[in-house]
């Protein structure tokens, strides 16, 4: 037992070391030498970790969707029905949240020919528009007959608006500051009266 | 001046070939030999029409970009409070403008890191908030007292929806059909009494 706790953790270190070159040197400097050489290893180590390159690459994107999931959870267990937080969670406001869309746009071109990137990519977009109708639905039920809002519809737009407010945020962030986002997304809320 | 004109024709030409290999085969497949052999020519050729490998992935992602631009102008040049004309230009709903998603998507682990790519990225949404703004504005003044918004707020909405929608759909095609694109946008404008 403790040699698999081991492993996996060892493992996961090396992601985030992995991470990390991508976040700041680009998805073209994700290869086993620079890994190697950022966790202070040998290549043998870090090819131990993964079956292949693949893998790696995979498993580099994935820990972006690990660190929001938790954000998420943390945000919905406290009161599931805070559409705000729980929209904010997956945008661009802070150095982590940043780090998380960089290392997701770094791997869009696999995720538009890999199998796997893209069923990754896909399922997460849908259990975040599902955990948005749940939220919303949950969020009118409090706030009673003030919202009479299609959820559907309204899931939706919210869903699509947070890969749109972060494709402006990353690629404008000195125009598309936090408190620009915030009041998009709060702008939005108010027209469906939340 | 013909061997000018020729020049820029045949260039323009290995670029839309070289698009084609990254929409099908992705970004990986875009090399000097790949795309000669689409061409059918010399890789001496091909490197004679681009600076280097740089070149020839710029002008293959500003490629989706032209193209967007001739089918906004002609919206706007038809109606300049065609709104949902002038989104839609830029919606994958159908073949060419699925493939530019693509091949921007593609290259936006180079707009991460590359300034020239960060650059065009910037500009073009930018172009594109600006011009949503002016058709916003030229909408509501047709309507009237009826449409009473916030344009600014509006603008940033709507441009954000965008590669949000794109993303969706990219993705997500069997689910983000392009009635549900189309009914994101249309739910949006409701909204806004538009």
């Amino acid at each position: 037992m403790p040699k698999i706790v081991d492993h996996e953790e060892r493992r996961r270190e090396v992601t985030k070391v992995a991470a990390q070159l991508v976040i700041q040197h680009g998805r073209a400097a994700l290869t086993v030498r620079n890994v190697a050489e950022a966790a202070g290893c040998s290549t043998t180590v870090v090819s131990h970790y993964f079956d292949d390159m693949a893998d790696l690459f995979f498993e580099t994107y994935n820990y972006a969707a690990g660190r929001s999931r938790a954000r998420i959870e943390a945000i919905l267990a406290a009161d599931p029905g805070d559409i705000i937080g729980l929209i904010e969670a997956v945008l661009p406001l802070d150095q982590e949240r940043t780090d998380d869309w960089r290392i997701w746009f770094a791997f869009w071109s696999e995720a538009l020919h890999s199998p796997r990137f893209a069923d990754e990519q896909r399922q997460r977009a849908i259990a975040q528009t599902t955990r948005i109708k749940k939220c919303l639905t949950s969020r009118a039920k409090t706030q009673g007959a003030a919202a009479k809002i299609d959820i559907v519809a309204s899931a939706d737009r919210l869903s699509a608006l947070i890969p749109g407010i972060a494709a402006e945020a990353i690629f404008d962030p000195a125009t598309w500051s936090p408190a620009r986002q915030r009041k998009v997304l709060r702008s939005e809320l108010a027209l469906l009266g939340l």
